[in-house]
């Protein structure tokens, strides 16, 4: 394999691959539509590398044939009629195409679907993975979204998880026999924890599981794959120069979105029920919305976060937060039940014992008449015509369901943002540009480089108390904000969610993402929010009227003016569109139930 | 009053000054039981003083005299018989000798008690107020607890309760009435916050109240005084250049504790039935302790904490905790309970969304047979004997009520107290020695600076990061290794709470307090711990052959080494004795029911 640049198709019986030739060599700019190499490997490996091949293109050639070798022992599955390489730019049916109708009939059902089959014995666990594994081999080829690659594992641990089922007439546990899938980042035992570095291609084995995927695996969860993730992890997009970048499946121009892009891409064609992503800007956000999938961001300290590889290791002025992306609201609640049925603050010491109310999360005591704040735009960057439709649309749902709907006054956006910028770097990018020393940062890297504050110097110890100080200003004044819209309501009450954009556009064009102002406000503040579809973007129908009237819209920045100038019905055509809902802090459950409603509104619409 | 050193006796009908003479200038290591100046001024305030007199002495003989002139408007009340500048080392029981037998029944009572004697009017919010002020007055002078006083501020507040009372039938909350006591560095709306720092005196006249100060007032209490805290708040002693040394009741040449001391020294003569302290190393505990009071230091996020002054705001790699501290246990249930009714989280974002569980603070829900683990010794600082013997004494208690009683195995205490050190100095000292510029460190002071890590330099950001990583390594083996007691006991279970010595030592001579290790540690890994007392020091009543063992033992390093040779019976006479109990994180109501039922079985022994 190595070296080789070919490219997989069908071929009687099974997998082949076909030489297509050498491609133009490192050009992270290639133009979208570029084709990939074997197996989703990025566009610039050169076929015949030259003898001054760089270190980082040798490492990646390496990790790419490694991957490649572990899905070439898996070439059962035919790719669907019609195949080529000539890939089309919506895949997202493709890969599901080939299979049985029983097949199909599997990878469509969400997580919590899959667990009462497999405890019922509609389905074996075996036939559940390796449903999985078809769908998640040809999603690799389609959308480049996998790192590590271990069908054999996943196969002999349904294959156990059968003989207890059968010889026990119990499960293991809630999750008996569903496959989940993992960020690289995170570790998983006895696999490369590359996380997107070059430095780190080989080096990062894991000798242990992460806290979440070991109460994954005690909880009867099948584990076959790790999915991309973008080089710092500081991405909305997901591209690296290990295993080149992750494309979305709706429309193959446009980004799955990032950091956790790998399960936004690799979910939304069916290839896993659920994931686990990251989230710190809108790691987990991003891509669930880019893809048409569920994603909840919790507050910090709610889910288990040990074990992670990244940057910043010790950092903790602002922190990520681990959490499910998944084809169901229900879903999300089902993984934050069986993380806090574990009592992982027995062994994560930054945990906060508030065990899981399942009641709440699926609506029961949630008010009747729900008070929603709509953030129509965020004072920085307005969202395309698409996502203001939706955000209308929502709001006439909820108005006709006997809600209350009030208008969110944004806060300061902008100021948090540079506020959060100063958090992720308080080295001042040092880090990053030590282990980037021989790893050339992709664009987006690049691009949010460029921003690295206080003129790339260490911020001092007093200066982060500042900081400190400053972070906890801004979340009082959020709070009180939030407080007061009891006078603004009908209920009398709070507002029970904002409503909100998730990115001011849908999917961008790669390496186009310049604002994260809707996500980041959010893990600055820590408030815990939630992902969810409502509907896919066609262009055809797009009413011209609406982006005339956006168009004329005159921008009040240059990040606006970029986003605006880069409105172009075409360019997002079949993208998903997705909403953010967000709650207070810690009350993750209520923000489920409130969702729960939202979507009960939208249902009877 | 400005720099008149004088001593306030009784006179005919009220107070009056007796001028004793000029004391020797400037000697911060004054010989113990020398004379204190008026309402308890430093011994080294010179009554004439020189020309060249440093602006710190200036700054501290008018903060002195603004005390003075607050309590000289109070002369009503009698000082008991026989009391002249001839100050006995015993004073606890002065302070209330004068009393009337109802004004006893008022101040002996606990916070509790007084809530519902008021509320059912048994007494009036007046004649509480006032009985406890007739007790702080005395207690000021006898022990120099207070920082600012404002008497007539509570009067008018009781005032105003008893009108609400007798005009509505009902109270305007559950403290309705009852006097509570700040620590200095505690904002309360229009008082001096100069938190023991000359710096600071006159300068921080609170604007507003801190959040918990806030909430006590709605709650109905009543604010009259703030209390003593030492120069950097980082001592567990109480002695600063503004208002001096605070000193113990029990025993004047001992330390009333600190930083918390004002609290513990006013609250054990019953001049308040409840304070607030704070506490990042020991600092409400080790005067609860010193002081025979019961004491709380919740996890951090439990109990409103925002609105305080103190060096390193903005620091949070370790992070101190605000608790009550009080004359009964159930007063301490009865504090956190009025915090966290009023959902603090709401306005303070730090705080965390866990409400109150009253019924288990009571005892309800938790396990008939406890399991409860005892530190002997922490592997640094043997305790000294009398400490030992109380271990010995509850141990023998708690089997007899058929508890399950094993030891706890100390887990690195030295290691703990070299990180947390480090993350107490951050920034190398910096910011002590620019506030100190022109403040003389006390001893307690020069004590710990002389500790200072890392050659007195600011750590770098990612030597930071690092200390981050290991407070999470360490907290991490200390849940583990309490996750493994589970092995040990004859429940099966793990250990309810850890049964511990507060410090190595009862209250110490003043400027002796060498080893924080028995506190401290549970700051590091934000365990709550609560103090309670049982017993007092007897020096002529002392088994000799205790000591002899003990002075036999031959000490392990310089601390311990230090902390033997302290060891005479006679210099700790009349000393409370009290033990600490801690819990696992985040589990406050379940560390107070277990108090409960440990002090039942001590009850019944």
């Amino acid at each position: 394999m190595r070296g080789s640049v070919r490219i997989l198709v069908r071929s009687e019986g099974g997998f082949d691959f076909e030489e297509i030739g050498a491609y133009p060599s490192l050009d992270p700019n290639m133009p979208d539509g570029a084709p990939i190499g074997p197996y989703g490997a990025p566009a610039f490996q050169s076929a015949n590398p030259p003898d001054d091949d760089p270190t980082w293109s040798k490492i990646s050639r390496d990790k790419l044939a490694q991957r490649a070798r572990q899905l070439l022992q898996w070439p059962t599955q035919p790719l669907p009629e019609g195949f080529t390489h000539e890939i089309p730019l919506d895949v997202s049916n493709l890969p599901t195409q080939s299979l049985t109708p029983r097949e199909q009939g599997i990878v469509t059902q969400d997580a919590t679907g899959l667990a009462r089959s497999i405890r019922i014995g509609n389905y074996s666990a075996v036939e559940v993975i390796k449903a999985f594994i078809h769908v998640a081999a040809i999603s690799q080829q389609l959308t480049n979204c996998l790192t590590e690659v271990f069908f054999e594992e996943g196969i002999k641990r349904a294959e156990e998880l059968d003989k207890y089922l059968s010889e026990t007439g119990k499960v293991i546990g809630p999750l008996h026999g569903v496959p989940v899938t993992i960020k690289d980042h995170i570790k998983v035992k006895d696999h490369d924890t590359s996380t997107g570095y070059i430095a780190w291609a080989n080096k990062s084995v894991a000798k242990e599981d992460a806290v979440a995927v070991k109460i994954l695996r005690d909880a009867g969860a099948i584990l076959f794959v790790k999915t991309a993730n973008p080089q710092t992890l500081l991405s909305l997009e997901t591209n690296n120069n290990i295993f080149g970048r992750t494309r979305n499946p709706y429309n193959r121009a446009l980004s799955s979105g990032g950091s956790s892009g790998g399960e936004g891409a690799l979910i939304s064609m069916h290839g896993s029920p659920m994931g686990i992503g990251t989230d710190i800007g809108g790691s987990i956000r991003i891509p669930a919305a880019h893809c048409g999938l569920y994603g909840l961001k919790g507050s910090v300290g709610r889910i288990p976060h040990a074990g992670l590889l990244g940057s910043h290791d010790g950092m903790d002025a602002i922190i990520g937060a681990l959490g499910p992306l998944a084809t169901s609201a229900r879903d999300l609640s089902l993984f934050c039940r069986v993380m806090l049925q574990s009592e992982p603050w027995l062994i994560e010491p930054p945990l906060l014992q508030i065990p899981w109310k399942q009641e709440l999360a699926e609506g029961n005591g949630i008010p009747e008449k729900l008070s929603i704040a709509i953030l129509w735009d965020d004072g920085v960057v307005k969202p395309h015509p698409p996502i203001l439709n939706s955000l209308r649309h929502t709001r006439d749902a909820l108005i006709n369901a006997g809600h209350d709907v009030i208008d969110w006054v944004p806060v300061d956006h902008q100021e948090a943002w540079d506020l959060i910028l100063k958090l992720y770097f308080l080295d001042g990018g040092e880090e990053y540009r030590d282990i980037l020393k021989d790893d050339p940062p992709v664009p987006q890297t690049q691009w949010i480089l460029n921003q690295v504050p206080n003129n790339g110097k260490p911020f001092s110890v007093a200066e982060i108390f500042k900081l400190n100080l400053a972070r906890e200003a801004f979340r009082l004044k959020v709070a009180k904000h939030w407080n007061a819209t009891a006078d603004r309501t009908s209920t009398g009450r709070q507002v029970d969610a904002i409503l909100s954009a998730v990115a001011p556009t849908l999917a961008p064009p790669h390496d186009t993402t310049r604002w994260w102002g809707y996500t980041s406000y959010w893990n600055l503040v820590d408030y815990p929010a939630v992902v969810f579809p409502v509907g896919r973007f066609s262009a055809p129908g797009f009413n011209i009227a609406d982006s005339s009237e956006y168009l004329a819209y005159l921008p009040r920045n240059e990040q606006e003016d970029f986003i605006q100038m880069q409105w172009e019905p075409e360019v997002y055509n079949n993208a998903p569109i997705s909403l953010q809902l967000i709650g207070r802090r810690l009350n993750e459950e209520k923000l489920l139930g409130v969702l729960h409603k939202v979507e009960g509104a939208l249902c009877h619409d």
